[in-house]
């Protein structure tokens, strides 16, 4: 099932104070939609608020990108808090990010979690059902983003919840459609042609492109790119305009 | 203006992980209004549901009780941030506890500021000011408690903000009605029983009663009691004893 | 090997800003070393401060307390830091705690892990070995004390290290002379009488009592007591009194 | 009393986790003396370590860099701490990283105060009197680096405490040899070749040079430069080059 319209999709909004992580303003160019942290493993009320008005200005949809308490470990950090911890951890930065988007004249579109959580919610079917049980208890209509193939996404669609199925404009694929671990040599790609080639594909298929290159069809509603280095950005500007010059229109998910 | 109704809160949900400030389960079935830490100056995800939990079952209402950001001061310092990073500071924090308390199954019904950040509301008018853009950022019809005479109280309701407007059960009050300093002898009544008939006294004349006994016509929607030794929820417990049998319900503000 | 003189040893100084855990100054009459939290999972610098002079008036020795950085959990969850942040963590805290005491004119004595990295340093080798590094990084003359029958313990040992060896008055011990697991009945002594009496037996035969009443040969330099509840303050003292009546001195470890 | 050796000086170790801020790397290539961060306004245990380790290996000598605990403004608002908290938190954070330093295997040679925290140093002599206090619990040896013509500087003398004294390489002097406050224009030179020629002839004429030109004679042991972005460091490499160019050697303080 191709597609006319794709979201494009990046984290941002994870500066804390006098620390930048990122070229946000460049980035809001790029992107169609932003998953802005929540104050946890980065970002802070200042740089949240900023984050939306800014996004509400250049017309990027924004998402609440809730992660472990840890701003140490920028929630890159597997923490040991139990399932129901969760639950908890990520209503209340999901309500914060509701509440200064609204402040600042925007409002949140979904949830996608963020790092080591984001992760877990791949692989492991209790952080994943955490998950949905915090948003739902904030907003049972917020809509969830997912990894595609990830019990995220097939326990939230499972309970009726909008899920915004991911791909990964820089990662490769296992066989089965999953990440390649980051320790597998070949698990990040750093050609900017071949990554955009590569997203082109799979969008005009609707389907995953394997390290084989095998194509395993999947719903794909929005492709995550990086920015957090000079590089990342290219990467990121190289992804959009090769879908545009493909037909692809960059639009947010509502 | 006498009552026959009268609203009483305390600062409730304060404790943080390990540390325990107060008796909660004994505050709430006193009170009829929780105002709920936030997780800045006390308080974590943890705590605020399940002190909104409690609050549910027992029929008690509860409000966002946002602080400074400094849990080793548990909010008592005056910080120095600017009214911009106040609003910020106050949005975060009410959406944050918007969303625990609609997942723990409860609702927010106002907000009343903390410590620090409340006193600045009462004498400085920018702080005041700060709030009020902070809250109705998040929702304009949310109400806010307020010191009775302060600044917050006069600039919210020239906004046509709900305001609450509370009292203190231990606390003496000048000549002007205003709040003597903690630094003065006599500024905290420390017998129940005084406390308490001056409580029944205030609401019944509808008026603030000084140190010298005079009474100022005031608007009392609320009186806050303390819970946090074994001796302050004594004589809360006092204060509401002698409220009801002076015929006076408690009931939630709405 | 019995022993006419025994350290008895609590954790002390965990309280945070306006949150107080146990009754440090009721605690500080009963032992004769003082676990010393360096901020990281409980305490700060006010509260080091206060401890470390409470601490000399009373007589007492202390040690420094270090955990893993986590407040919110008090330093109870197992979090992942690799080895080579262990040893960076300690060190930190190890200085901070160091630095405190010799501002309040007292001197740490010895290193005792906390909580969660304690544990870790029974059963894991490398988190044994990282917590020596980081100690011998700061101070290789710095004595450790240690759960008897640990890895901290042998690995201490076989690298020269001073190791004080560590019985619990209130937790029961395996046949392999172990700690039971919390998470089995039985595993804490709740009886003021039955644990004091047990501690004397195992002081005066130099050796673990396990469930079944057997008797391990072990070296037992310290015995640990709790404070942070009024119950675990009576034993502790129960504990004080019976070794003192059955002819064993309480004294610091040097 | 002109010179023939100088110490040049930089705040570095300030990234946490993921956040970096500066090029280290570069400035230990400049700077005779580095100031680290002590983890309460930046820096973490792991910054700390990697920083000292690398100064080792460059030969760079290290102080200890306290701030105040804020690590959303970075050490740069006057936060709300009494005289005798300070002390606490200076000892607190010396002593943390003479421990890191140590493991590191280095060793720290003075200290510093950091931003805000150092300002207060300058024009409040409590605040003098505070952090020579919380450094000498620590030990009453350790050198103190102050800005010149500063509260510290001189209570510092006073004690007996070896007191290094700096000015700055970029920041703009008034008639009485205080620093020209960052609200008035000029008060930081952009230009590298003017600043750096400004330093020479200050160090040169043993004086501080005023905005009008005047030479105000001073003592000049070290002089501050920056590198937290790449127009400071290229300042600082240019103010090293033309010490260097008019015979003057780069020399840490002993």
């Amino acid at each position: 099932m191709s597609s006319d319209f794709i979201d494009l999709n990046a984290d941002l909004g994870e500066s804390f104070g006098a620390y930048t992580i990122g070229d946000d303003p460049a980035m809001l160019d790029i992107v169609s939609s932003a998953n802005v942290a929540c104050g946890f493993h980065g970002g802070d009320p200042e740089v949240m608020n900023a984050t939306f008005r800014l996004a509400r200005e250049k017309g990027v949809a924004v998402g609440a990108h809730p992660g472990f308490p840890d701003l140490w470990g920028f929630g890159r950090r597997v923490m040991p808090y139990s399932p129901a911890e969760i639950e908890r951890i990520v209503a209340y930065q999901v309500g914060a990010a509701m509440a200064v988007a609204s402040y600042a004249g925007h409002r949140i579109s979904y949830v996608k979690t963020h790092g080591a959580l984001g992760n877990l919610t791949e692989r492991d079917p209790t952080v994943a059902d955490a998950v949905l049980k915090g948003v739902a208890g904030v907003d049972p209509s917020l809509p969830v983003m997912a990894i595609a193939r990830s019990h995220l996404e097939s326990l939230g669609r499972e309970r009726g919840v909008t899920v915004f199925s991911e791909i990964f404009a820089d990662r490769a694929y296992t066989e089965d459609g999953h990440l390649v671990s980051r320790k597998e040599a070949g698990a990040v790609l750093h050609d900017a042609d071949d990554a955009a080639a590569r997203v082109v594909r799979m969008v005009r298929a609707g389907a995953i492109e394997t390290r084989s290159g095998a194509l395993l069809p999947t719903r794909i509603d929005t492709i995550c790119v990086h920015g957090d280095n000079p590089t990342s950005v290219a990467v990121a500007r190289h992804v959009r305009d090769a879908l545009t010059q493909a037909g692809i229109t960059l639009r947010a998910l509502t």
